[in-house]
């Protein structure tokens, strides 16, 4: 028997509680154990819960109780989830969490406490909710020198992009709907300005080279300012405007990472994920491009990706998974490594090409450039009075 | 330092060689374990190689050696490389395969004897090439009951009707063409006919519901009768014709697999596939539909998945993977179960509603049907005098 410990009754706590309950044969004949759900951390009462009897209010009955072996922190945010993941890592209890904003921030310190205990901390459920991409990354593409890695991360933004490609609606109104449909928070800034999105990135970077990229260290623009024209003029082009989180390395070995809204080819796999769904596509020196794609967020789907991590913490009692990143990464800003830019205005084809040297002409007055730095673009955009200027996959 | 053996220097056999060289550095870090190849078994002989100090024709020489520790298994077919597998397992070594053909007719035995011998038999790279998927389904999912499995898996296939849809090329072209590129075999049948995926369906059916499915024992039906007018016409009303392997668990019990062209909506995400990629969807309970997309081929990609099991193995040499199917699973032939399907031919649409019920009409004299078993479909068509009859996703 595997007793675990839910922190935070959420929607991701109670999402976990569920699938424990729903799927507890198919577990117990899948992995040889059965999973008890022993204590459910809130400080709120749920008094008409399936689960009122396991509710405890005081992190120390789990913390102290040797029977837990597994704790899954679902409690968000980066305070109390970091003191009791510390806490519950120094009493060598294996530790799963969604929390990306505690793994992207605190992720260097829990995974050396969790090494130092000789217990697992995994964080699969941090990005992609549901699809199973962190695991793959550091397993399955081992082999690999991983060159790059992009992706839709974040299921709000893209729901509202995707409103705004083939529904003609505005930011602002998309926007409200998806508030209304539950997709987006009452204060949507992380999602909308593309923190959320900034923090799974950060993670994936981590995973992907070793080396720690903190949240505040790339460049991260969000959707708030992208016009119905320009997805428009993108769409008629053959292009989406999708937003990205992405992390390079390139052949001379600088290290990038930023998210932004960026034009994607419609030939590229990631250009038709829309609605809340997510996908990511993993570049590696062997494998060419493989993408992930599904739910990136919900409470059964997140859930599924955090009880995977709990049967995969189980079935690593011994050997634990040694994931992890020590140094600092030397971040290059992304502005910095050429890349192509859409421009749109009211200049001629002809002052781009001066400007830009060769463009690709989508319409009258709008144009992709060539590969060029963030400030080439500003400076040639600035000269030809440019309204738009956007970053192309 | 691990040691390895290669078996077979075709294809796959010099891609893992040529991925442990380019990635020997970045393996080594990851892994903190160095990977050597020690020996490649052949029966032909590569003077010229840079492996050739390492070349061997006589398997009890690998078989023999305590150092080696996992042995690759690339030879194809199930004579030789049957009995290298059983005599590597039975003594002691932990094998990996891309050998589709050996772990879907005789994987359960192979299994069995990798358990009793405590050792792991591990083949990723047998379904979808590069593409991490069986290994995502059995340790990321686990959490999941799995409710189906549907994808692209034969990247010949998929580039034939890729060029079809989009080249408005007939199948004996495409077909050619793909040849010539390399993409098909002198003798296609095993591509062209639905076995690829039939083999690659049964082993994701087995280790999804535990339970084994042989090939033998489900339909598999190819490409070669798709004629141009059925991709134009289903093209128009938003389908693409594609060749899917299918797995399926129904609410009550009854379990099915089986190979057959298919119409696609456009906005499902296999519908996009395109060219030589496969993509896999895995449903679960928990998680819904989760997508894996990649190159389905190819020496790089397969070795990628291949080495990916030699590391896993390496890192479960105490606690081997305990994965495998022992029973035969009750298969309910697929034309028993009600599915949609697309009919062809001079009749009206009037008189497929009377014999087919509620129907979707596509174009004047192409219509699809609702749920119907495939007995009652061929009824209706004989009695309509269609001229196609194919399944609808």
């Amino acid at each position: 028997m595997l007793h675990i410990a839910i922190m935070g009754f959420g929607t991701v706590g109670a999402g976990v509680a569920e699938v424990v309950r729903m799927n507890a044969a198919s577990i117990a004949e899948k992995t040889g154990e059965e999973v008890n759900v022993k204590y459910i951390l809130d400080v709120r009462d749920f008094p008409d819960s399936p689960y009122a009897d396991k509710m405890i209010k005081d992190f120390a009955i789990l913390e102290s109780d040797p029977e837990v072996e597994v704790v899954v922190e679902s409690i968000g945010g980066a305070k109390v989830a970091l003191e009791f993941t510390r806490r519950a890592l120094q009493a060598g209890k294996h530790v799963v969490t969604s929390n990306k904003e505690l793994v992207a921030t605190h992720g260097k310190e829990l995974l050396s406490i969790a090494k130092a205990r000789g217990v697992n901390y995994l964080f699969e459920a941090s990005v992609g909710g549901g699809i199973p991409v962190l695991r793959p990354l550091f397993e399955d593409l081992s082999a690999n020198q991983i060159e790059e890695i992009v992706g839709i991360l974040n299921g709000t933004t893209n729901y509202i992009l995707t409103r705004m490609v083939k529904g003609g609606v505005s930011f602002a109104d998309a926007l409200k709907e998806a508030q209304s449909k539950g997709y987006a928070e009452a204060d949507p800034t992380a999602d909308v300005e593309g923190i959320d999105a900034g923090r799974k990135i950060c993670i994936l970077s981590n995973l992907a080279w070793g080396k720690e990229v903190l949240p505040q260290s790339i460049s991260m623009e969000g959707i708030s300012a992208i016009h119905l024209q320009d997805v428009d003029i993108a769409a008629k082009a053959g292009y989406r405007i999708k937003l990205l989180g992405r992390a390079l390395r390139l052949p001379d070995g600088r290290q990038t990472a930023y998210v932004a809204p960026h034009l994607v080819p419609e030939n590229c796999p990631i250009a038709v994920v829309d609605d809340v769904f997510n996908g990511i596509i993993i570049r590696g020196n062997a494998v060419g491009d493989v993408m992930f794609y599904g739910r990136g967020a919900g409470d059964l789907p997140t859930a599924s990706a955090v009880m995977s991590d709990v049967l995969d913490a189980a079935a690593h009692r011994q050997n634990r998974r040694d994931i992890g990143w020590n140094e600092s990464a030397e971040i290059t800003p992304a502005g910095e490594i050429p890349m192509k830019w859409y421009l749109r205005g009211s200049f001629s084809s002809e002052d781009a090409k001066t400007l830009c040297g060769e463009v690709e002409v989508l319409s009258s007055g709008a144009v992709i450039t060539g590969a060029l730095t963030e400030a080439q673009t500003k400076d040639a955009a600035e000269k030809l009075g440019a309204a738009a200027m956007l970053r192309v996959l």
